[in-house]
């Protein structure tokens, strides 16, 4: 179906990138997998461009030859986006690593894709303003792979996710025009947003070149605390119960029992006693630009969990006790991956019924025989729930577990959820794709993957 | 083009909608128009329908027919959107008008598209809730059309657009199935994102039938404060002092003399007294939860706003203050079109380059001969300016002027703008489109158009 690269595609592209034109075996096995589980495909050659105008011509030129194209980021997708499961050409973002303005009288930043996100906030903090999407992987992971995938993170309760801090993108299409997609402003009522379309799009569209995001001031406050359930359901409810009472916490995260314990082994570090009857944690963050006023949420949110079974509540005092909390949080994801083969569903539902989705997982699992673990960002109902091999076989694994995903996908969608809310659908949910959407809404995607890239050379195998 | 409706077509409609099929003069006259300027287009048929099934089987019809249909909602628009320039089918979306389904556990709402705004915003605030986008016309304008258009308001600043609150739509395509473009969820990535791409297509791709909100707590309390201004440019440059010193207004009004001169006169009040060297004011809303808070919120906005040459700042202080001063904000609209001629354009820059564009729009108007009224959502950078025709004659105005209107949308787009914040592009705006995007993305948006409207027949005429 595609064109495998021979020596002369090598020759032309070189021509383009003399020094950034890859073939060794050390390059080729880096950038065949990202994290998502154990999958791997070799590209045959990797490219790390590092202007649009070469991305361009790289693109127009696999058009032509009808070279598949896979474009990676910082490759700490979850759902295999940036794997190159056709062989072919890997794009590495990785040199498209500037900031380029820090607009301090907009609120607004423009960057290249290739800078890692952490380093994003960073420097925006330093001009007091704030960009909020952390995903956990945010000390890892490259602000275009957010743009692609549509990242959350735990602030995403509070301020929202990746897609509602994009204003503007400059975009390589398949076919090697070099677009912009809108404006750098906060209201747009002209055209059809591409904006919104490339972003979540996963690399299927077009390739990402320039970014411009809309930043908010930085508050100047934030206080953290740990609260432990004995019932790990009633843990899924107080998140209703904060909420629903007017306060939004600037984090509002669940992680099970094992969650904890697990992380709290790989990290080798037990800042956190947990008893034999904790069952779940909250981890509960405020911010804002008044410590009394934070106080004040603090207490209201103390009295309201008081109300479910719980044990004392842990408060960080320091900066240090925060981010090791934080760090814990953020590390719950490599813990379940060293802990034992494991495929992630990243599950959204609305938040109401988070307790009710629980109660589905457990039973689904005892039901098919498998162990889960969950974790996430509670407050925006999005529940990772981590499938542990465990000691299943492999004939169950393989041929049984399908068919429960199939049956928790179902009934997420049932509560008005869906089957990813903000790892993508990548490589590994695509045989979902039919329970989240109807025949006639997956054929308008497809028309539009085909008025992007009508020889389908970008990103083929993803979403679809 | 399209086929034009014959009794046999009429009988057809009939079959659906025996009591809500009209061709009678009133109702061809009463949708012919909305509120842009003086345009006018008399439909063939005027179609009430109140169920997604009706529009399905009617669109179906159309679409085999050959017969272009446009849909209508309250017909508010000010870029002629709902206007019916090729004749055919008008369908008017009025009697879906139902609120379906407040959900105050996950904060959201279910409504169809023909419930005023208003009316939606009241029926969820009486469960503390609060849905925030509010357009001028909100007392009279759909939701549905609000979301056609991507609609704005004074709350923008601290609130974002329609956009930023639609979560999920059951649309009916022009080819008459009918698809929900999402999920419930506060987070997606989950494929393509459908639902805005909707959001802001002008009626031009489906016809919306149901749709699902987001909704956050009520603020408690608000306060507000009018400031007169000696220099326009001044009040421009004020609003970005404001934001950038970390306050964010709910309401950051722009409004020059004569727009507050021409409102009260055409509402018969004089609230305010404008002395002669009263440029423009500021109306600034700030609102919360905690009314110290919003106190100190007001004291720093004072202290800032006085470094500019000001006049005396008139603080509201009762809500019948309140709701006479927003009265005025929100009628300038209509006030100038009692006024004279003239042509509406929706600018929209990063807000910084506000007094730019202001000093941009004057230098032009001394150039083309035209007198100009300015006023807008400042906070976000969205200037409305009114062409207003005077004694310029019939031929200056329609050959001169689309001159002058291109060079202005060529200096918005140039500090970084578009040429429509929230009002749409519609048939007003269509022959400017090619300023704002390059070939290709209009060829990528025609191409989209396609997929969702093979035969054309939504809304010709708009956008394009």
């Amino acid at each position: 179906m595609f064109t495998s690269i021979t020596p002369e595609h090598i020759k032309f592209f070189k021509t383009i990138l003399p020094a950034n034109c890859f073939t060794d075996e050390e390059n080729l096995l880096k950038y065949s997998h990202d994290e998502t589980e154990d999958i791997s495909y070799l590209p045959q050659v990797v490219l790390k461009p590092n202007t649009s105008e070469q991305i361009s011509g790289i693109l127009r030129y696999c058009n032509e030859h009808k070279i598949c194209v896979t474009p990676a980021g910082a490759r700490t997708g979850l759902s295999g986006g940036a794997i190159p499961v056709h062989g072919g050409v890997l794009i590495s973002m990785e040199r498209f690593n500037r900031i380029l303005d820090i607009d301090e009288d907009n609120f607004q930043v423009t960057t290249e894709p290739g800078v890692i996100t952490q380093v994003l906030q960073e420097a925006v903090a330093e001009k007091g303003l704030f960009y909020p999407p952390d995903p956990a992987s945010r000390g890892t992971c490259f602000i275009g792979g957010n743009i692609s995938e549509n990242s959350g993170g735990p602030k995403a309760v509070k301020y929202g996710v990746t897609a509602d801090y994009v204003l503007n993108l400059e975009v390589v299409l398949p076919t090697g025009e070099i677009i912009w997609t809108g404006a750098n402003v906060l209201k747009n009522a002209t055209g059809y947003n591409l904006t919104q379309l490339i972003v979540g799009s996963e690399g299927t569209l077009g390739i990402v070149t320039k970014i411009v995001l809309k930043l908010i001031t930085h508050p100047t406050y934030d206080m953290l605390m740990l609260v432990p359930f004995r019932n790990a359901q009633d843990a899924c409810k107080a998140v209703s119960v904060i909420l629903n009472n007017g306060i939004t916490p600037s984090g509002l995260e669940f992680m099970e029992r094992d969650a904890l314990i697990w992380t709290q082994d790989f990290l080798g570090e037990t800042n956190v006693v947990i008893a034999d009857d904790h069952a779940a944690h909250l981890l509960i963050e405020v911010d804002g630009f008044d410590s009394e006023k934070l106080m004040d949420d603090c207490s209201k949110i103390m009295q309201l969990v008081e109300e479910f079974d719980i044990d004392e509540i842990l408060f960080a005092d320091s900066r240090d006790q925060k981010d090791a909390l934080w760090k814990l949080r953020r590390s719950v994801g490599e813990a379940v991956k060293a802990n034992s083969i494991y495929k992630e569903e990243d599950t959204v539902v609305p938040r109401y019924y988070l307790p009710e989705l629980l109660g589905f997982v457990k039973e689904i699992g005892n039901r098919y025989g498998f162990k889960s673990v969950c974790y996430g960002h509670a407050g925006d109902g999005n529940l990772h729930i981590n499938i542990i091999r465990g000691d299943m076989d492999q004939d169950k694994w393989d041929n049984e577990l399908p068919t429960a995903i199939r049956e928790l996908f179902k009934e997420v969608v049932k509560l008005g959820g869906t089957i990813s809310g903000e790892h993508g659908i990548g490589l590994v949910q695509r045989p979902y794709m039919d329970i989240a959407f109807d025949d006639k809404s997956l054929e308008l995607m497809r028309m539009i993957k085909k008025n992007f890239d009508p020889n389908g050379i970008l990103n083929p195998g993803k979403i679809f």
